[in-house]
């Protein structure tokens, strides 16, 4: 029987930041991350090998990054966890030892078991499989018109790439609007018009009923009754936590589906931990279930698991998901972090929500100056901010960093109003109108 | 006699911001801005004049800022306070009574007494006046040989958009290394590089001793008796702030020349207050007083005054200069906030620093990506992030402003750890390697 410490299942993300934060944090021990897939693929990078990349060899995570930390790397499937034991058998027999155990298992595409003909020929999902992905660009190569079934940013971001490849591309969403779960309304509409602008055709308001074909997809039935032609169809229609072998050892399962576990990231058994994808997930506000999968949380977990591995420390434990999010389009990127004010105001939060539209470079006459929109949404009471969205150009994603760690941090809008900033003519908004604190500024004058 | 409830003195960022927020604070009193210079420049846009823009005129700050706010505007010298009164006179004889009064008078550069040639033709500073810029443009039209005195940002930027134009450049610099009053030295060395790259030619180590020339300079004698020639010179060595109206109403002036101020950037007199340059600062991290000038800082300043004026929040008051810097030089950006590790162990700290170098976008392979470096300095008791130095792409300002509210709100390196950040292959680092959270494992482990 092969013997190892600490045992990490999944080579995703996640994986690999709880093994190497777990192999910094525990030097002496030895460290195993077991996975099914010979080449790990970047997982929020998939989209991007449609169009920006050359193909999804540009897209895959070095095992550098796991050797040089100390970690060994096996490829092979865990079949079973004898928890009591503490042993696991792989697909080829192998028996492992170890005296901890994270699983870092992710989640699959769903493909709602009522969709008929989601079996055809050229129907896919997008999984973190890059045989898959290969496949996939291969087929969609003879492709013309592609329909994508979800409008959460999967769907957004495939969409757009395979526009920008001369596809003709229709996004279909049940929901009123493409995004709806990150961003307010006007900001979603804000969204549909940039990605119609660029030439991908949206309906929104209406699910797909069937999926149309014999042995090959010709077309998509929607739930309005309208058929759309397709070559191909792309369900980008949620994910689903892999919790089969943690289920089958005696882990338990929350009522959402995810592995059961506390502040450390540990299940029940105090040696087994879960992470990323297949890990239970509370809200930052409520402490709710919540069902949000990122990989930038996910990896804030393992990091939170390798840490508390062996000692657990009061100071390293997770708070509860606090969704942070980014999105491009062309030149103009969308950020949200926290919550937006149509979840603050069903959560029943007794709010004030404020927006301002700037530039992101000063003064507007330099060349590449962007809009910059922030709104934020905090609590009437005692004006605690408790999420923000960012519309502008390539400083978005850290804009939305800073609304993410002012929510993190519990930070009002009199802090904000009081912070100093930093700005440059050619990298943020001017210091006289910084939309972030002009936002707060609106904001105090409406409590 | 003229009446206004409240008088700012001084059109620039901070006087505008001032104004501003004191209407929107106090919708009902009358608030007049009074300045001398017909059109206002955007402080830190004004290299960019120099290069990047099309004349002066693209760095106008436009006068609806103020008036659409409700401001009134007044172009006009203030010449005398008459504290006691509370009045006011100006250059043509007009009387101003006034309840609050906020000096926003900024600051004038320094031309050292004991340098010779400082009065020659085409020799130059680089002040917040249009006009003063418009004729240095003119001037430079036929100048080849440009030196510049002086590695500051200002200093550093205008050397680099002249060159931009075609200028021979060359920046003298008395200190071992440009922007070391910023950065550590191995941050300042990248600069150096870069800029050397860009085709600025660089002389540190040596001061100006002399500037040659009979009626028009022709060169610059240095402190180890090299000769630099030179059709125009610009010096750019330091600002002094404006303080002498103040000064001869009665306003106290602080050893450094700044007029002393409290938390709520109040002189003595609880109706006078004085903000941005011309304004007492004291360090965030040891009270003592400093003398670093920022529009950004000045902002929160005046944000911070225009609250204050008629009721005090304790709120609302100003902690202290956390100075946040960033500036770029072509395709890459640098940015520092709080101490850098020289400064830290100059004061006395204990600390640990750590580095970490990774990329701003992910997969590496996506076009554009540039690579990115973050510096952290902790306290080594407490893990309390002292300060930060980031070298990077576009998205340098904003991560800049991310470790400017990590030292303001004391985070520790802990709280980064376990931070969640939001992350997307065309906005940010990796999620699996952040080099701010990188930066901060590694200064984790060396604690």
């Amino acid at each position: 029987m092969e013997k190892t410490d600490v045992l990490v299942i999944g080579g995703s993300a996640t994986g690999i930041v709880a093994a190497v934060t777990g192999k910094s944090s525990y030097p002496d021990k030895d460290f195993l991350l077991i996975r099914k897939e010979k080449q790990v693929v970047v997982p929020c990078g998939i989209p991007y090998i449609f169009g920006s990349l050359e193909g999804s060899e540009q897209d895959v995570v070095a095992d550098a990054v796991l050797t040089q930390a100390g970690v060994k790397v096996k490829i092979d499937e865990v079949v079973s966890v004898d928890e009591k034991n503490k042993v696991c058998r792989t697909n080829d027999g192998t028996e492992i030892g170890f005296e901890k155990l994270v699983y870092a298992t992710g989640s699959t595409p769903v493909v709602p078991k009522w969709l008929g003909g989601a079996d055809l020929e050229n129907v896919v999902t997008v999984p973190k499989d890059k045989e898959y992905i290969d496949e996939m660009l291969a087929r969609f190569g003879d492709c013309k018109k592609i329909v994508t079934v979800g409008g959460g940013f999967i769907g957004v971001e495939m969409s757009d790439e395979l526009n920008k490849k001369g596809k003709d591309v229709t996004l279909v969403e049940i929901l009123p609007h493409i995004l709806s779960l990150v961003f307010d309304e006007e900001i979603t509409v804000q969204a549909e018009e940039l990605l119609k602008s660029r030439g991908v055709k949206i309906k929104t308001g209406a699910g797909v009923k069937e999926i149309l074909g014999e042995k090959k997809v010709n077309g998509v039935l929607l739930s309005n009754g309208e058929e759309v032609e397709a070559d191909a169809v792309i369900l980008s229609m949620g994910y689903r936590p892999n919790v089969t072998l943690a289920e089958e050892s005696g882990v338990k399962i929350n009522e959402k589906g995810f592995i059961r576990v506390d502040e450390y990231m540990r299940t029940e058994n105090p040696d087994i931990f879960a992470i990323g994808d297949c890990a239970e997930k509370r809200d930052f506000f409520t402490r709710k279930l919540s069902g949000v999968m990122l990989a930038s949380t996910g990896c804030a977990e393992a990091r939170i698991a390798g840490m508390n591995l062996y000692k657990l420390s009061t100071l390293k434990t997770f708070g509860g998901t606090v969704a942070v999010f980014s999105t491009a389009l062309g030149e103009t990127a969308f950020g949200a972090a926290g919550l937006t004010e149509s979840q603050a105001k069903q959560e029943g939060f007794d709010i004030v929500a404020a927006t301002f539209e700037g530039i992101d470079k000063h003064p507007g006459t330099l060349p590449g100056t962007h809009k910059q929109t922030v709104k934020l949404i905090a609590t009437r009471e005692c004006g605690v901010v408790l999420g923000g969205e960012v519309v502008g150009g390539s400083s978005v994603g850290e804009l939305t960093n800073i609304v993410g760690l002012i929510v993190q941090n519990r930070m009002t809008i009199n802090s904000i109003l009081t912070a100093q900033i930093g700005t440059h003519p050619l990298l943020t908004a001017p210091p006289t109108a910084y939309p972030l604190i002009k936002a707060a500024e609106i904001v105090a004058k409406n409590i």
